[in-house]
């Protein structure tokens, strides 16, 4: 480890735009430190911190790799999920097809970041991202899609690109009613079809949809016939000749329903259509112990294949914070809030529990008086590595910069302690997080990769 | 406005790892720009953008010195509701005190943007924590104060701060049952006190509290109630020369109650006692049209003084964004998310509507054949300024990147066009923003400024 000098110090002090949560011991160029790093339960960074388990990140990425080569679909995970391009590099070596994202600034930061293919899971909207689409597309090794699913961003779409005189690749997306975006009613796409037939700068490469929208008892249902209605339209369109290549994308699916879309698009594939299945989960390589958690155990209960694969995903994000005071029996107030994890699905769910060594005099934390629980022969013994916490530990409200955790009145737990908190969806606590570490099993830090969001 | 060369274009891709979310023509050194800026009606800009109105910003600072002045009170704004250090220069120039903030990351990246007296409105906890502080002592112009609350702390801290041999001035926090961080019998404070004095190191500068955690009919008896406990607490801990300068700090006071604890602070002031009382109010300056407008309309309808400043708190902060897709009558897809703007305490409300022209061979946007629209007269006219958008228009949903806005199926709004929306919460929308740009009455952007999340 790159030692505390007063140069090091300073360049820390002159990275303090991107160095802003993780504040640590001799480096500053975050992204690009990969040697022998800080050790999280020496205290040697500032908490609380936000880690990827390398070994689970790994793991994950495989595991829906195998699952997606298994199903004979391709695969472009939303990038949205982590805007980490360190990462999007990891899901496109496992081989992944290309990487879907949101919005036009993170189709640049990803293509920056050297990722040539993508998917804009989005309409392409708005005159100045018109602009900066289009000077991507001078790039010869961008490749790129949109979604469209309005006459009126058609007219937009066509009459720039055509004053640009560059081509410009469309998938028509396809919604449900009372979901999001996504052209309605399949039986009557023809006006849409002829809008885009203007355009001869309108490359239409095939269908897109998302049915993370599509709730209730009958979901799975509902979700296999309206995958089958889109397969069925991509049929007619293509013997309509609506497509501008033979190879026709069919693009669905987030992180809740990819085995049945994997499967309709696949039981949908026949002789007479060449289309190429594109599926677009994003939240399986980070995971969580939340509603992606629950939505993967449907998955394996639904699923035969992937049900077979071997291993699983688990949540490989954690974020890490001290206690900074118990100030009756029975609560914890932790220094970890909404800036910090995320809280829209379900509050953070503690998992780990670790009382460092006191920095002064070599003294142990353990060996203080503690004003609650010092009768507690357990204090007594200093823990060598994090243990899993006691399951009555309960988050139960959040703040800005707090949350509060009920504890039982005799919990082994100290002002100063550690805990770290896993989260239900990953990508509202991967936002809140400029810079991200990558830690091994002994919880050093081996790299921390950077987000763009 | 700078041209749109290669070279700047270059400039953009180079910053890319601060430059996220905006995007824009020309200029990568967003915050030194301070001429002629883009204009976000003629979209010249990556929507969604975070605007701040420069002149509701002033207007915000100016209000609220103005009833601390009259109070009595000194000022020390919390700014984790910013963490935007050219906000916190705004709020010194107006006559603050200092800066509060929440956590050891936040004080060094306002301590190096230039904030020299900082309140850390929080337990001082960890090593590395303890190491950086001491850090930033050594710096003789950096003046701080951060809270205690319990014995295993002071111990640290104690601790700690004897081997380096470097004051600390501290302040005890003060508590309620069922709150967050604070002790929380003042009758029995001595073995905390004791514990303090065993440190010569550590300078008993005062008592902290935060109201903010007292709700309930009652709540604002309670809060009465519990800062007279406290001011009487430090009169007897003054009494027995507990402190260690004879000018002592009392600071409380979140955005709700500022007026209610400012007036107890004041009354409870006499001429045994010589202190200073700071209030800690943060989100003022940006406000909002949610709880914190709620809550001033409360303070308004309490104070006489609040009542007697001339103005007002305004919300100074809108997030425009893109309509995307209208696809069925009534919904309207926006292109903002939970990425974009808070939603913790009710979801964005739509304020302005703009339609902007067409960037292609100089066509209106409205003279495009709307398929929804094309019978509404009000379409052929552009507007040539935003309007208040109809109050039928109102969010009902929001996910990552969108939220779904019911309108009536009559309502004149189409793909492509602008609304901006204010937002509940301000804390929880500025840290989505690595950027956030300041503009005029004009909608030009003047300046951008940087946030330290």
């Amino acid at each position: 480890m790159l030692k505390n000098t007063e140069s090091n110090r300073r360049f820390i002090k002159k990275n303090k735009v991107t160095v802003t949560k993780i504040y640590q011991k001799g480096c500053g160029e975050l992204d690009q430190f990969n040697e022998q790093g800080w050790n999280l339960l020496a205290e040697e960074v500032s908490f609380p911190i936000a880690v990827l388990n390398e070994r689970a990140l790994k793991r994950n990425a495989q595991w829906m790799q195998s699952f997606t080569d298994k199903s004979a679909v391709q695969f472009a995970p939303h990038g949205k999920t982590t805007m980490a391009p360190e990462l999007f590099k990891l899901q496109l070596a496992q081989g992944c097809w290309g990487i879907s994202l949101a919005t036009v600034p993170q189709v640049l930061n990803a293509y920056h970041s050297g990722i040539k293919r993508i998917v804009l899971a989005n309409q392409l909207v708005g005159g100045y991202h018109f602009d900066l689409i289009a000077d991507l597309l001078t790039h010869d090794d961008f490749v790129f899609y949109c979604f469209v699913d309005s006459i009126e961003n058609v007219h937009s779409l066509g009459k720039y690109f055509t004053e640009r005189n560059m081509p410009l690749n469309i998938l028509i997306e396809i919604g449900v009613d009372g979901g999001r975006c996504g052209w309605r009613d399949i039986a009557h796409i023809s006006p849409l079809i002829e809008v885009i037939k203007q355009y001869d700068c309108l490359h239409l490469s095939g269908l897109s949809f998302y049915e993370g929208v599509i709730h209730g008892d009958e979901a799975t249902k509902k979700i296999k016939d309206f995958v089958k209605g889109i397969v069925y339209l991509t049929n007619q369109l293509s013997v309509n000749k609506a497509f501008y290549n033979s190879d026709v994308i069919i693009t669905g699916a987030g992180s809740a329903w990819y085995d049945v879309v994997a499967k309709q698009l696949m039981l949908g594939s026949n002789p007479g259509l060449n289309f190429t299945a594109i599926i677009r989960p994003g939240c399986y390589l980070i995971h969580d112990t939340g509603i992606y958690q629950q939505a993967q155990n449907a998955v394996i209960e639904r699923s035969q294949l992937a049900c077979d694969i071997s291993g699983e995903l688990t949540s490989s994000l954690e974020v890490w914070a001290y206690v900074h005071s118990i100030p009756e029996p029975g609560l914890a107030i932790i220094g970890l809030g909404k800036r910090d994890i995320a809280f829209d699905a379900g509050l953070p769910m503690p998992q780990l529990h670790f009382r460092p060594e006191l920095k002064c005099a070599g003294i142990s934390h353990a060996n203080h008086t503690s004003r609650t629980y010092q009768q507690n022969p357990q204090n007594e013994k200093n823990q060598t590595k994090p243990q899993p916490v006691d399951k009555r530990w309960q988050v139960v409200d959040i703040m800005d910069q707090h949350c509060m955790m009920r504890i039982p009145q005799d919990a082994n737990l100290l002002v100063g302690d550690l805990v770290s908190f896993s989260s239900s969806h990953p990508c509202l606590t991967m936002d809140k997080w400029r810079q991200v570490a990558i830690v091994d099993e002994a919880f050093i830090v081996r790299k921390t990769i950077a987000t763009y969001f």
